[in-house]
């Protein structure tokens, strides 16, 4: 199973690293893993589907969905994407808003589990993944997240906006038909705060966006297109995790144009191919991190959005619970190397 | 499956909670879930094992394994516990400690891979798991902890101890015969500072130490003993969770002695085997918080350790990834009150 290549990989040591965007501590621990490789999803595949026809999800069967809220294109029966509520929201749409600067409180609070919870389904066919999708349909898929966003954004109850992709049983996804979920939620998250402070603290000292200095390591980087590039990240917590970030600063992901929504696709698409050719089409999740709407015009010059991609090949256990440290078995630079020369 | 109490838990609805120790926020969304009690472990059972005859952690076999440290009673072949080094250790003792500090960098960097993986290996023999042994039992391995963290702490060039059991293969534990992990790292770990911090933040506002105020709330209550008592904390991340926290304030997990840490044992062993009969011997994780050994004697008043149990009954996904905030199908007061009434 290895490549030439490989062979050439140096011989690593455990290190330490920490990253520039979260300020999150990660151990690189080779001596537990394989060859880069070597690593495979053991996870069922997640593209087999045991009952299709039985799918709410499948054109034809909307009736048995909770209700739309919008599809692509409009009013049409032979859509092609559709946004629906979801059947079992974490958060409700019915039940008031908590206070402003409530998530400011000190100490143990509570407040109404208001939010928004929908899904978006990515097409109507169920044996076809986001993998298999033209590259100008995956486009099609970021502008109705986009959508949905601005929508959000709109009611002005809402501070932050969670987009996410669970991608088989394994990594959270209750249905086999290809969806992903937007969640809009009352409160900034803490791993937004934390991310905003570690960014800020990086520019306060160096005058530069942590994120758009991600493009000058051409050992991270695994490919590009006109405005976008992938890499493995220095820090990475998870093997084989992937960053895609737009080359220009951009601070909102809902600001994202149609012409750079279908270059995206195409380098997500990619990216998704690789990941499932190279490792036994993992499970994986995809979460595009951006910032809390009602951001100060300060934040804007360090706050830069972009996606990462989770294939899911090990276990976090009691040191993650313990520490929120990471161990990764592989190092990011030996990732891209494998990535990058993965022929799709 | 249903007890006769279970039918007069409230009806409840979606609630979004901050805890007073690590002030994160969780979404406690029962509209996802099962009743409480009907929540089970649908994971291999942990506790059989396939292959018993080729375990080097059982007795007999100590030649097989890498270097011990020590082992109760000392020098004695019928030995109890054995402490013995990783033998695919994540960090190395055998390369130099990073620079004092290295830790408050800013921005990207790396530090040499140094600290110490240790195995606590708890019982002898094979299928006994740690849910088996007497309460003395669990006293003593507990000991053991307490021995091995006071070392690395004399040795200097440690920041933190993490102690850590994960039980069963998807808690991510790699051999079933029951073993615990201690893990010395030469850094201060997010997540501790992050608690640290919280806690401060409340200590400043109330001069109370948020953790020894966990004792007032009756409806979170599981059980208690003469020094210790065991809840479902009021943010909860997961389904079933439990903290057990020494009842008089304590910094350091290191400074128990031998009365307290029997009085733990009976405890946790209750706990343990209360999950093991409520949730269908669910995997799991226990970590022990405590404090870094360079704390500040001003930090003393509110740094109180406690040992958190998580069983493993759900999936994390793309939303806890992109938020650090977690989504609990389980009230903890609803938690509590059914481990209150398990039978053991």
């Amino acid at each position: 199973m290895s490549s030439s290549s490989e062979a050439q990989l140096p011989n690593r040591s455990s290190e330490i690293r920490k990253d520039a965007v979260f300020g999150r501590w990660v151990v690189f621990s080779p001596a537990r893993s394989r060859r880069p490789s070597d690593f495979k999803s053991k996870a069922p595949n997640p593209n087999s589907n045991p009952n299709p026809s039985s799918c709410p999800f499948c054109i034809g069967r909307e009736s048995e969905c909770a209700p739309e809220i919008f599809r692509v294109p409009p009013q049409s029966s032979d859509w092609k994407i559709r946004v629906i509520e979801n059947l079992y929201p974490a958060l409700r749409r019915d039940v008031n808003p908590p206070d402003t600067g409530s998530d400011h409180a000190v100490g143990p609070c509570q407040v109404t589990g208001f939010g928004f919870h929908d899904v978006v389904i990515e097409t109507p066919h169920h044996p076809v993944t986001m993998c298999d999708l033209e590259p100008e349909a995956v486009g099609e898929v970021l502008l109705v997240y986009v959508e949905r966003v601005r929508q959000l954004k709109a009611l002005g109850s809402v501070k932050y906006v969670q987009v996410f992709k669970n991608h088989g049983a394994a990594a959270g996804a209750s249905m086999t038909h290809s969806h992903s979920q937007i969640m809009g939620i009352p409160v900034i998250p803490p791993s937004v705060t934390a991310r905003l402070s570690c960014m800020k603290e990086i520019f306060d000292l160096t005058e530069k966006c942590s994120v758009c200095d991600l493009q000058s390591d051409q050992n991270l980087m695994i490919n590009g297109s006109t405005h976008f590039f992938a890499i493995a990240p220095f820090a990475a917590s998870y093997a084989f995790e992937i960053w895609i970030i737009p080359r220009e600063h951009s601070t909102y992901f809902h600001e994202l144009d149609r012409a750079k929504a279908m270059d995206l696709g195409g380098l997500l698409k990619l990216m998704l191919q690789k990941l499932a050719k190279q490792l036994n089409d993992p499970p994986f999740n995809f979460v595009i991190h951006t910032a809390p709407f009602d951001l100060s015009p300060s934040c804007l010059p360090y706050s830069h959005w972009f996606l990462q991609i989770v294939p899911l090949l090990g276990t976090t256990a009691g040191f993650e619970l313990g520490t929120g440290c990471y161990i990764n078995p592989v190092f990011p630079e030996d990732a891209a190397k494998v990535l990058r020369e993965v022929d799709c």
